[in-house]
């Protein structure tokens, strides 16, 4: 009972997956606490990535950063090895996942530089405790997400569109979430459309490049929210020789409330 | 020059309209000031009256009420003479519209309590500067208003469905003026519903029951926004034996900001 009740602070889940002893995917782990995304790359590639988040905050809400070789970030999370804490993760060379391990301890180099980016994790907990239903929860499915054509702003290699996530609702409903994640500009803010999925060159809504599709019901509308699965895209465009990101949904559980991240 | 020049300040607009000078179309007169709808009954009628505005805030936003008899509200207007600062009013009977007089000196009864009520026009501004197009300001027309299947909240006699205005967008920037208005809940604040118009009982967009339609483009949705004219629908069903009201267009232009109403 009390290994369980433990596990809801991020500090014991981290422990938790550092050990090996869970692998899987960290949806509903800690409420209340962020979940990040995390891209790791080499160092001569930071500067232009940096610049790549920060041209489309949309898409990359930068939580944090490393230097080169730390293993931590104590503002996110104490006593954090970022080689160890995800459940698993994927590596790149050269644009190609090479495989999935769940810890990169053995491929750790000191010129490595750390990016986590706000995850559509922490809205979904604020929209959901608002009474708005989320039809990728309710459905027990991967949320919908579509490559379109709206070009991100580039930067050095990294180029590419946007990716975007989609979760049906009521018009209402649509409004009162865009109130909501206004509020949280760092894990991607208000949606960036509604409606036709064409005008944003969305060919088949029932077809997602990345996750499952879920129902629409009548009367609902589809909104899209930029998706932290676009840095992706850029980096399969970018080809850095080597590159390391987390396993997606098996996220960083950081220290830090989702309130705090209310920016009113 | 000087003379124009001082016509933009809310006090000299005031002051030209209660000499007979000025009988138009407020619209665009003291630019970043708030102008006001009227709503005066006599007191019988005041504790029903502001308890509907109180239980349909968005539809009736209530800037501020003023005792029996009073003749101005210090805090919102200097020197206002609630009598003679409009520059047109509507005299109803039993819920009959009367005559149209512009000012109402001589009907006035110490009996009178008047409810300033916010109004689009500060919403408009506030999107018009963030480069939004207005549709009905570009295109020189009333804004379409509907009455909708939507009840509102009664309260005593005052009953009745909401009243909406219809502003056409892209989502993009639908989603913008959202963010916008929620700043502005005492001018009608965020839409109450945006797309298809039957969803809240609308029949034909092309037809509005209020105002002018307007041109809706291809890739626009139709935005609503709860109206001002929500409370004149609910006084003409609660047929008061007498009330007074701004002729649509013809507002009372106040001393404070428009950004002095953002909450946030």
């Amino acid at each position: 009972m009390d290994t369980n009740a433990s596990l809801n602070t991020p500090a014991d889940i981290r422990k938790l997956i550092r050990g090996g002893d869970y692998t899987g995917h960290t949806s509903g782990f800690a409420p209340g606490f962020v979940q990040a995304n995390l891209v790791i790359l080499p160092q001569k590639y930071a500067y232009d990535f940096l610049r790549f988040c920060q041209a489309n905050p949309k898409s990359c809400p930068l939580l944090g950063q490393t230097e080169a070789g730390a293993l931590g970030h104590p503002a996110l999370a104490k006593d954090l090895d970022i080689r160890t804490d995800l459940p698993k993760y994927r590596v790149f060379e050269h644009g190609q996942l090479i495989y999935e391990p769940t810890q990169v301890l053995d491929i750790w180099r000191d010129d490595l530089v750390s990016f986590l980016i706000g995850c559509s994790f922490s809205f979904e907990e604020a929209l959901l405790a608002d009474g708005i239903e989320i039809r990728n929860i309710s459905e027990h499915k991967n949320v919908p997400m579509y490559i379109t054509n709206q070009a991100c702003n580039g930067a050095g290699p990294f180029v590419g569109n946007q990716v975007v996530s989609m979760r049906p609702m009521k018009p209402k409903d649509a409004i009162r979430a865009i109130q909501i994640c206004s509020r949280y500009p760092s894990v991607h803010g208000a949606p960036v459309h509604f409606g036709d999925p064409a005008a944003i060159g969305i060919k088949d809504i029932n077809r997602p490049d990345f996750g499952e599709a879920v129902s629409i019901k009548a009367g609902e509308v589809p909104v899209f929210w930029a998706c932290g699965v676009t840095p992706q895209v850029a980096i399969s465009n970018a080809r850095p020789d080597f590159c390391i990101t987390h396993s997606p949904g098996h996220m960083l559980v950081l220290d830090i409330k989702n309130t705090s991240l209310a920016t009113f």
